[in-house]
C-alpha cells in the first residue's frame, strides 16, 4: 500500500470530450467512514493532472457534494484551455452509482523544484511555524489513540501545544501545526510527497477549531482550494492552519505548507460548515 | 448605467442539460483594453446563481483564461448538484468568438443578512481596517488621475496611506485597503452592493504589490475564489487585500470584505502572476 497506489487512476476510452478515468475508494482511508476529503482531491487531481498533460496541479479548486466510501470511484474531465503555460480542465469524481462526490476546476503547469530567487523576485513575509522537530513529535496513531483509521494511512505529528484537543483540552487558539510525511514502509523507507501528496497534506489535519470553545464534531468542507508553488524537497513538511471567522455557521481553514529547506509549497484555503452542537 | 444593468444577463433555451445565458460586456469597465477580472466575474456570477435557484453565491471559484473585451459573451452552466442547502454548478463565460474566458465553479444557497450571534457558533480573530472615513478618502478618477476607465465604474477610495503609489512612491506594505461603493447615480442616489456585488468588490482594487518593489504592470489572475458570509448591509463596504507571498512567479492576494456594521461579509484569495520587469 502507498499513497501513489491509493490513489491511482486508470485512463477509459473518452466520450464526447470527456476524458474518463476508473479509480477506487479504498479502505481505511476514512473518517468515521467517510474518505478524506484530501485523499478524494487527490483521486481526482491525479486524473486531472493526467488530462492536462502537465506535470503537476497550480491551483485546483474542489467542492464537496457528497460523502465517499469505499469502492469504486470515476472521474470524468473535461479539458478547458491548453495554453503555453497552463492548461485548465474541470472534473467530477462520481461515486459508485454515478452521482459526483466533488466537483472540481484546476489549471495544471510546470512548478520548480528549485525555486531561484534570482529568476524571480521573491517577497515572503512569514515564516514555518516553530515546532519541536520531526522526531520528537509524537505520531499520531490510530490503536493508540482512537484517533480515525485515515491516522494510519499518514505520518502525521501534531504541535504538542496543538494536540491538547485529543486528551479533551483547548489550546484556545484555532490554530493546527503538525508535521506531514508518507510513512515508513516496511522496509524502513518513506514514499516523497509530490506535488499531488501536497494536495492531500492540505486536508489532513484535525480541524482548528478543535482547539477552541466549538462543538467538536464533523466539519464538512463546502469547497477547498489549493495554490501548490513549488515542487517540495524531500522530507516531512511543516505545516500550519488557522481560522480566524468562525461566522454565520461558515468558517475558513487557511493552511500553509513548507518542505524541509524552509521554502513555502502550497497554500490553501478552505470554507466549512461549523458543526451543529 | 449601473452595475446590475451592466452585468444583465438572458436566460436562452436550454440545451442537452446545459442552461445558456446571453450577457455583455459593456465598454468602460476596463483596465487597459481588459475588462476588469471581477467585472466578468459578475456576469458569469449572475447567471450561475439564476441556474443554481438559489439568492447567493456562497463560494464562487473563477480560473481566468483569455482577457475580456466589450461585446457579447455567453455562459454556458451545468448544474452539479441540487441540494437542500446548497445548489452547485459550474459554468464556463465564453467570448463573441465562443472561446473560454473565464471557467468557475459555485456553490450557491441562501445567506443571512443579519448574523445573529445567538444563532450561530461565532469567533472573529480580526477586526475591519482602520481608515479614515469614506468622506474623508478621495475617490479614484479616472480622467483626474490617470487611473484606468473602470474607475469611473466604481467608488473606490484608498486607505491615504496606500494610495502612494499613484504618485510613484511606494508604501513598503504590499496591502491595499479601502471603500468600496457604487457611484453616485444622476438622481444622487448609490445601487445598494448585494452578495454579486460583493464578487465584484473582491476584484477591483490596485494590486498589492504596488506597493513594494517590484515592477508595476499587469498581474494576471490565474484563480480567484470568494467566500460569501453574508448580505451586507447598505453603505460603503470596507475592504482589505495583503500578500504574504510572491515565491517562484506567482503570488496570492487575501482580501476581507467588511460592511457598514463592521461584519465580515466576503473573503477572498486569487492567485496571480508576478509582472514581468
Amino acid at each position: 500500500m502507498s499513497f501513489a497506489a491509493d490513489t491511482a487512476v486508470t485512463r477509459l476510452a473518452p466520450h464526447e470530450g470527456t476524458v474518463r478515468f476508473a479509480g477506487e475508494v479504498h479502505d481505511g482511508w476514512d473518517i468515521g467512514g467517510n474518505a478524506n476529503g484530501g485523499y478524494l482531491l487527490a483521486i481526482a487531481a491525479r486524473a486531472m493532472r493526467d488530462a492536462s498533460g502537465r506535470p503537476d496541479p497550480v491551483s485546483v479548486t474542489a467542492h464537496y457534494l457528497r460523502p465517499g466510501k469505499p469502492g469504486p470511484v470515476s472521474v470524468e474531465v473535461q479539458p478547458v484551455k491548453e495554453g503555453k503555460t497552463f492548461a485548465s480542465v474541470r472534473a467530477n469524481l462520481l461515486g459508485a452509482d454515478g452521482r459526483p462526490l466533488l466537483s472540481l476546476l484546476g489549471t495544471f503547469g510546470t512548478l520548480s523544484s528549485t525555486l531561484d530567487a534570482s529568476e524571480h523576485h521573491e517577497l515572503v513575509d512569514a515564516a514555518p511555524p516553530e515546532m519541536p522537530s520531526f522526531e520528537e513529535c509524537k505520531p499520531r496513531q490510530h490503536a493508540a489513540e482512537l484517533a480515525p483509521a485515515f491516522m494510519d494511512k499518514v505520518d502525521l505529528r501534531l504541535h504538542p501545544d496543538d494536540s491538547v484537543f485529543s486528551s479533551g483540552q483547548k489550546s484556545g487558539e484555532a490554530r493546527m501545526r503538525g508535521w506531514f510525511a508518507w510513512p515508513e514502509g516496511a522496509d524502513g523507507e518513506r514514499e516523497e510527497v509530490d506535488t499531488i501528496g501536497l494536495l492531500q497534506a492540505t486536508d489532513a489535519f484535525p480541524p482548528t477549531i478543535f482547539n477552541v470553545e466549538l462543538p467538536v464534531g464533523w466539519v464538512p468542507t463546502v469547497e477547498l482550494t489549493t495554490h501548490v508553488r513549488a515542487r517540495p524537497a524531500p522530507g516531512p513538511l511543516r505545516c500550519e492552519f488557522t481560522t480566524r471567522f468562525v461566522t454565520g455557521g461558515f468558517l475558513e481553514e487557511d493552511g500553509e505548507v513548507w518542505d524541509a529547506t524552509g521554502r513555502l509549497v502550497a497554500q490553501s484555503r478552505q470554507l466549512a460548515l461549523v458543526p451543529r452542537g
